[in-house]
């Protein structure tokens, strides 16, 4: 599969992208315009256009960089031993969200957003399949090295998102961050009854 | 704890309400009017405003009008037995919503912009604590009667709505109905596991 990781973004865009994320937790999806993006960026929208004809063309290149972002941060994990790497992965989906709640709130808004916006819905498919592939790949390595029983591995990384996107959720339409620990929890829980 | 069920609607109201039910399966929320509801209503828009003020007004009546709903269809469960009556609980919260897509649509809407509405932020908190409330004094029966370990009710309730919410955020988000499915079959492994 092409790795969304291979997308890059020229130091110009990645500035663009570090304006939109501030812009986007400061006054949230709605009220979000190419102006406030400018105002964060430190230049004139005509600057900004000439990279993003419209808001959603940049957001969707936005969500492209979170991905990337997130695939940068798993890179840093060194550990190749199955159990840990999938705590450490775990904890990126559930514990790192917890230091910026502004972000959720503004990504449960374009999640919702999804059935009437053709860019945002392919985004959300590719991150979560890319995601998923990498929770199943250490599930099949520990599957392989005889840590991990020999579950159906595409069903228990479904269900482990399940659990990531439920807390999500719940954290933001409850405005309640422990949320993200509970979730944490039960994925802990799931993960020692069905691959221990 | 007072019952969200004791809200009563008129015949009128509930008519409206089920106007309201229409509408936004048609329309979604973002494109959600008091004129379209009317409409749906088959009366003017001053016959709405009569009962509601605003679109908001009306919509947080709605939220309270969907748990109604939920709480007589759980009336309907007639086992007492905690095992049984758990799985009905479950399948009323994630089968149930299969049959009504464009309804879970509109709700992800309204559920992000709980940050930004203190009704839909209210009602969302109330109907959350409301079902689980209901699925924790299943849990403690079922721990009464020695049919369920004696595990901590609240976190394992607050587990089980994780789930729930994972999988219907994911259905809309990726399109997807059998995310209800995984979920279902995800709840039904985290039960086997920590209740039995």
């Amino acid at each position: 599969m092409t790795e969304p990781s291979d997308r890059t973004f020229s130091e110009t865009e990645g500035a663009i992208m570090e304006a939109t994320y501030r812009a986007l937790r400061e006054h949230g999806y709605a009220d979000l315009t190419i102006k406030r993006i400018s105002d964060e960026y430190g230049k004139s929208t005509a600057a900004v256009h000439y990279y993003y004809d419209t808001k959603d063309e940049l957001l969707a290149a936005f969500l492209d960089y979170l991905l990337k972002r997130f695939v940068d941060s798993i890179h840093h994990i060194d550990t190749t031993d199955p159990e840990e790497r999938l705590e450490l992965l775990l904890d990126e989906l559930l514990v790192k969200p917890q230091e910026n709640p502004d972000l959720s709130i503004a990504l449960l808004e374009m999640r919702s957003q999804a059935p009437y916006k053709a860019t945002f819905s392919e985004r959300f498919q590719q991150n979560d399949e890319y995601v998923r592939y990498m929770l199943k790949a250490v599930v099949n390595h520990g599957i392989d090295e005889g840590v991990f029983n020999d579950v159906d591995a595409d069903h228990v990384t479904r269900s482990l998102m399940t659990i990531v996107d439920g807390g999500r959720t719940r954290a933001v339409v409850l405005d309640d961050l422990t949320e993200l620990e509970t979730a944490r929890q039960t994925a802990r829980e799931y993960v020692d009854a069905m691959l221990r």
